[in-house]
């Protein structure tokens, strides 16, 4: 039934506008984050022991509990802390996989603000390890894989002046689009098979 | 100089009577805890370049924030959760490194309620992915280095009705007691390249 407004226009809920939008690349739109599909991911991935990789809890700063009687302590005043590492990590046949997961809304570039200084210092420390160490951009409509190397390359072009994101181009020719599925949403561990095993 | 009663007993200062005291195990003593001296253990490896193992941050379940204007979020409404996994991992020399450490008061055993089936699990799923999986117990005035390996079968025993701890006896005979050190205050990757390297 269309509601109308005294004019005879038709009354338009906000909820059915929304729907005539363009396609979003942003995850905003059917209530799933790009976290959601990376947990789902692994535990995939940990159910069927394929890998053991976690996200760490957000760093939280606890200032004061309360404990009432009888029940569970409850956090009264806590901050967010940065994290001094990436989001992800765990293990993969024998070897230790490092990674960080970012999205854009851009349509031509990932700008490279949406890592810090202390992420990129950690992906250094990892390499220098001999870890398997990568980012999953969610960009463009698709789910790249990028070997920290080369997010390092970029990086440090802007330090030096250079370009403060990542083109198009430039992830398409040194990224990996990861396959998605049903299971395993953002299937990275397909790549990681197909450059490391 | 020694303060006498009118009795002639000396005096002793309340603080000489503690130093009397046969030495403790636990770390409420000297304000340090088994947490800070792994965490000054694993900051003294990144900064030396010998491995990158951080501790995870405590799992938050956050409710309520708030965002004042001009200023940080404070989290007014938090509970603690169960952590999945262990408390500590990353790498070392390529190889993934997971680990829990625990400490004990008691003078004979080391109890394995300490640990919870989650944690368990956990470490199954490394080892099962070849992990370098252990946990490292604070007790009887050392600290031990046990894979978990063997811990799994003092779990399975307790499991199947036997003894719900590890004697001191077997702690000696199963796991590697750790060298401390200035730096390196609880030097566990001596322990590493021991057994693995």
């Amino acid at each position: 039934m269309t509601f109308r407004y005294p004019n005879g226009k038709p009354y338009e809920p906000k909820v059915e506008q929304k729907k005539k939008q363009p396609p979003s690349i942003t995850y905003s739109n059917r209530g799933m984050s790009l976290e959601d599909d990376l947990n789902e991911t692994n535990k995939f991935y940990l159910e069927n022991q394929v890998a053991v990789i976690h996200k760490k809890p957000t760093p939280v700063q606890i200032v004061n509990v309360d404990y009432p009687r009888r029940s569970a302590a409850v956090i009264k005043e806590a901050y967010f802390k940065q994290s001094s590492t990436t989001d992800y990590n765990g293990i993969y046949r024998g070897k230790y996989i490092d990674f960080e997961a970012k999205e854009t809304k851009n349509k031509t570039s990932f700008p490279l603000q949406n890592f810090h200084a202390h992420q990129i210092e950690h992906m250094k420390n990892v390499l220098f390890q001999d870890g398997i160490c990568f980012v999953i951009l969610s960009a463009f409509n698709q789910f790249y894989y990028l070997d920290s190397r080369h997010l390092l390359t970029f990086w440090d072009r802007q330090l030096n002046g250079g370009r403060k994101s990542i083109t198009i181009d430039e992830l398409n020719e040194s990224g990996h689009i990861i396959p998605t599925g049903y299971q395993a949403r953002i299937d990275y561990i397909k790549i990681i098979d197909k450059l490391y095993f």
